[in-house]
């Protein structure tokens, strides 16, 4: 058992580390000021472009991408998974580095099922950095935890599939880069339940796609990517934007479940690591009643809790990539819902223990912990709810008895 | 021991509640909805204004002041506590009935402390519902959690007193029709702990008043009340502007603690019952894996564990009132910081539990739930925070062994 | 509302306390270590016949039992369960006023149904505190959490009735002067499903009935009362033993479970309230780095937590007895249920609590924290898992939508 | 980073258990059985010779001891492991293969500190199994959460060594085979705090030193180890007896220290993972209300927690074990107080789940959960209580900052 990183992860760990702290740090307060003043905050800002092209130079782009055929870095899930920590602990960084979803989970579904064509129009330019994309699975009317309920419809008729449906929670679609979506929906109800669904892909601008409005997640909009709700009328596609062909979207949907819990549960953890850093120097430097916060009551537990909590879902999810990597999903199914469960609670324990020894500043825009909690527990649903990951570690557990 | 309302109470009780149901709940998302957006949400709607008319012609008016020379129901805390839980269900409700902080406690001041002059110019049209106010206490740049803190001043100079200083989350300033603030400050620091503050009453149109921007709680900026952030700057103001003389803030401040956390938690209460009623809504009506949700995995046990909680906190908080009514704050000052820490942070479970069983819609403004958690959420920091209040809490508890 | 004891029960509460204090504390711990010395800790130690008598003249006995014609005291629930409480801070108190379980439920049984022999021969003596007896409900090889899985059988055969079965965890049954069960089983598989059980008064001395050996909880065996195993072959009894007559033995059963529960949840209060006390005692005496406990890291946190949590569990228990006396079981059941989980779990996070405070010798018998803890675990169990009671609750709470 | 085994661990693994499993299990009950119903229980039973013979046999011996030359197995901490939570699966079998606490601390400190005298006198047989020790250094009448309040002590007199004072929670000293015992007091209370004390090896039949009384766990006392409470009466020995010498005791203790906690750690994850075992069973098995229990409310939810919260605590403490080879204790501080606070609080979390899963039987002797709660919940204070250990850890969190 060796918990070192592999020489190439270490190296892209420092250099990453190293461009957050030196380019993006000091720039974030700045950048989240200017975009909550703007009157439209749906733009990119300068300053974005110019540190993309930093991270580009320095070839911390596409880290996530384990094909190295179409610029990947040729990481496994247990060498990215430190990167995607550290990007975690930023708003912005994992735009930067070209490295955040959906386009990261858009990007391996063309990868591994695209056509040359579609790899072409769509994802060199996405892996280039030069449009965004989203992702519309959920939908209002039905129970999104359970994906037989999906009532939008991919119909084929001819040569052409036609798309209705109403979806939401579309991260990304607010974007003013983003280019194209991938759409779920129903073909053949008759088919066997996982050969019902597919997967296509849909240009922004084609007719009968309008994105209705933006949702918030408790008041934040997230602002330029943004959640969408986004209504299919008779969308009209050739066949050839189906992606991999009629009835393998849940196949397709599969493939990109494993790695991208792993991406988003390694942010959190980088995200929880900034909120217990906040918390220490508030605790260290906030004096009251003649001590400082960390001297009074149980601030001190409470800060030893988070770091003992932390460390325990970080080594869950490192130990669940590197299953991913050495087992397959199939090998990894129960951990990856496990980490799904834990990682998200987890960091909402810390980053509301940090809220609350910030007192109500801690509530306020003027620190990043409000904005990180909504962020966190919109992932105690988004790709699944808890409880249907709970549901799914017990029957692996009740299962291993028989 | 009797569990059962005043008859009094009870009429009252039924009267609120046909009230909020026939009145108000039909038009609350409408409401919420124009506000959201409006280009300018910081406005009175019309429907406000005709609500409050109707309110007070039926006697549903101020029915929070037991005084009842000033136009007050007579009401003891016991009696209003179930009428400030039926408001708390509903966002629109407190301001409706002329009953919404901190005009509630700001009023309560002018009764007990202000001069007829005050009366006759601020509380008298406050009590009319014409005008909004505000309370300054806290401040940005030192822990108020230690009251001892405060570094604002108001210094007399000859006839006049001099405030100095910056206040933050001076809830309610933002509102169009907000006429005055009562700031604490630092008059004589060689008096008394107990003595050495001032509350004077300041219009907040006098030169070098301030309200330099207004503060998110989580995103939301609870237009158009707000939570200010409000600079002094050598404001002059004639000694008459000081409730009851220099050096009698801190007694003044004792005054209102007692009954206006009775009405915070009483009204967290009725968002607590709120969310349940949505939460058995939604676990009833929504199906996923060919079950309304109500009958699958924790759901049922999450449903009872709310309601044993509500119950509890709600038998904590009347008891509490009982107390302030019968033994007064002296004898109530150990219950009154366990209302402040077991309430909020009930709510906060049974909210949270709503938000998850109502998926990502629950993060949304499609629903209350995302407002009354950040609301709840601010109730464990705003009039002290948990940790203070545990620690008076063991104090007391640790005393009586002596 | 009024949160103030009855002129009644506040004078028998000044009563019980005294005596408690004055009698039973100064003996308390001799007894116990007299006890645990013994070689046969089967037995009734002098004193505890001594306390009895003393508790008797003074008319402290029998306070639970509401009927006056027996020699009950005439109180309500509402009236007794301070009582109840106050007896609950000790192992020993509960017996001395001859009010402990299970003698005390079927004491009301045979009040309520019992024939006109059944009390002369067997509740006269129960009440005088002569005898001792004990209830045989749950059995071993079924989930007892479902009563529709009882499996022992009380059968008609001419004037007879023959009970056949295993039953265990029936308290009291060690007891030297045990001298009569209850036995509950099925009567007529083809009844209604309320109606095919029958209740059976069992002389201990019966042919056919075993106790077949003392069960532990967590190591303890609660001599000189104890829980049994026991079974019943070919047991024959005249019918006049059924109490009430066949088929009625869920009616019976629900009629003690009201009073029943508020007992337990109150003494189980007295209990949290007792390992409270100690705790505060230990923070306070005990230094460590200098500091006493109180001192260190969460502590006070967790006293303060402490305390808010039994005063809840209080007020729902004292709530819960008013609606029981003025409402009816009907009026109650949800609530009896809400106490019977809230209340075991407050009184285990206490005594835990007050445990870890102690440090080692907190597991140890040199304090009666452990065995509090074993008895409040026991009660997540017995008369129902917290899991069978959260159901009712939540089916309550569902229902009431509808 | 490489999740797998080292080679000779997986196969030390797979052999351990094969032991287990074929061995030891199938005569668990009964061992236990037969002790409990023996009149006395403080005896080593014939069967326990027999096992420890066969595992000697086979190799599978010491596999504790890092030292090769002493007959350790060169295992590292992190390969033993896995080995310790094998082995924690049974009550039995860490004495089986002869890696039981306190001997394995014992004997680690004399193949680092003793002297040739010691290691041939007392090392050998101990490491061949036979005789047994136990380690004296908690004390009663002080807090022994802070190390410096230590009383007892170790004055040197000429060229003997005399010990005073009173010790308990001294686990194993009620084991017939217990030969000697290793006690830890105060010899110069100017030296420099970690100076002061000593370590000095004292046979048990020393004249002086008297086993006063056996303690209780929440009832259990674990014979035939037990944990005693000790007084050293103006003992004399040789100064020969000083381990490593006077003053040395505070080194001679942190050596221990950090594989110990390893071990405990582990073999609590053992028995977590035998309980959530045994609750799947339970749950699978047994039928209330026409399902299996693991169809009802949130049982699946808490065996899914279960398994998540047994996965990070196994990671947390493999990862402290690498640490502590790969960097020495300096290096893994406080991770070793991390997996002291959260393996203990986890094991408790699981066994107690499947004590509430199998009803009343759970709390007694018919399953081992009762008596695996109460070892796990000795642990929370044994080895520094959780508290001591927070502390620790914030203060390594806080001090990073700086």
């Amino acid at each position: 058992m060796d918990f070192s990183h592999s020489a190439t992860a270490a190296d892209y760990l420092r250099r990453v580390g190293d461009f957050i702290r030196a380019e993006i740090e000091p720039v974030e307060a700045d950048y989240h000021r200017t975009l909550r003043e703007s009157r439209d905050p749906w733009v990119v800002l300068p300053i974005v472009n110019q540190l993309k092209a930093r991270a580009r130079d320095q070839g911390l782009w596409n880290l996530f991408l384990p094909d190295t055929e179409h610029g990947g870095a040729g990481l496994s899930n247990v060498e990215y998974a430190p990167l995607a920590e550290a990007m975690g602990r930023s708003a912005l960084a994992p735009v930067v580095f070209n490295c955040n979803a959906p386009d990261t989970g858009n990007a391996e579904v063309l990868v591994k099922y695209g056509s040359d064509e579609q790899r072409s129009r769509w994802l060199e330019p996405l892996l280039r950095g030069e449009i965004r994309s989203a992702f519309c699975m959920t939908e209002p009317e039905v129970a999104s935890s359970d994906a037989t309920n999906m009532a939008a419809t991919a119909v084929v008729d001819g040569d052409e599939i036609v798309l209705n449906g109403r979806k939401w929670w579309s991260t990304g679609v607010g974007h003013p880069e983003c280019a194209f979506v991938i759409f779920m929906g129903l073909t053949d109800p008759d088919a066997h339940k996982y050969q019902r669904h597919s997967m296509v892909l849909v240009p922004l601008d084609t007719p009968g796609v309008k994105v209705e409005r933006m949702l918030s997640v408790f008041g934040h909009q997230d602002e330029p990517f943004g959640h969408g709700e986004v209504s299919f009328t008779d969308v009209r596609l050739p066949l050839s934007a189906v992606i991999a062909g009629p009835g393998r979207g849940f196949e397709i949907a599969q493939g990109r479940l494993g790695p991208g819990r792993i991406h988003h549960c390694m942010r959190l953890i980088g995200l929880a690591e900034k909120a217990l850093e906040l918390a220490c120097a508030r605790a260290t430097d906030r004096v009251a009643f003649g001590k400082p916060l960390a001297n009074l009551g149980g601030n001190r537990e409470r800060i030893a809790h988070a770091r003992i909590a932390i460390n325990q879902a970080r080594l869950l999810v490192l130990h669940t990539a590197w299953l991913l990597d050495t087992k397959g999903l199939a090998g990894a199914r129960s951990e990856v819902s496990q980490i799904k469960v834990a990682v998200p609670n987890t960091a909402l324990e810390v980053i509301d223990m940090a809220i609350q020894l910030h007192g109500a500043a801690g509530l306020s825009d003027d620190f990043p912990l409000a904005a990180a909690y909504t962020g966190a527990r919109s992932l105690r649903l988004a790709d699944g709810p808890d409880e249907v990951h709970l549901n799914l570690v017990a029957r692996y557990e009740l299962a291993e008895r028989s």
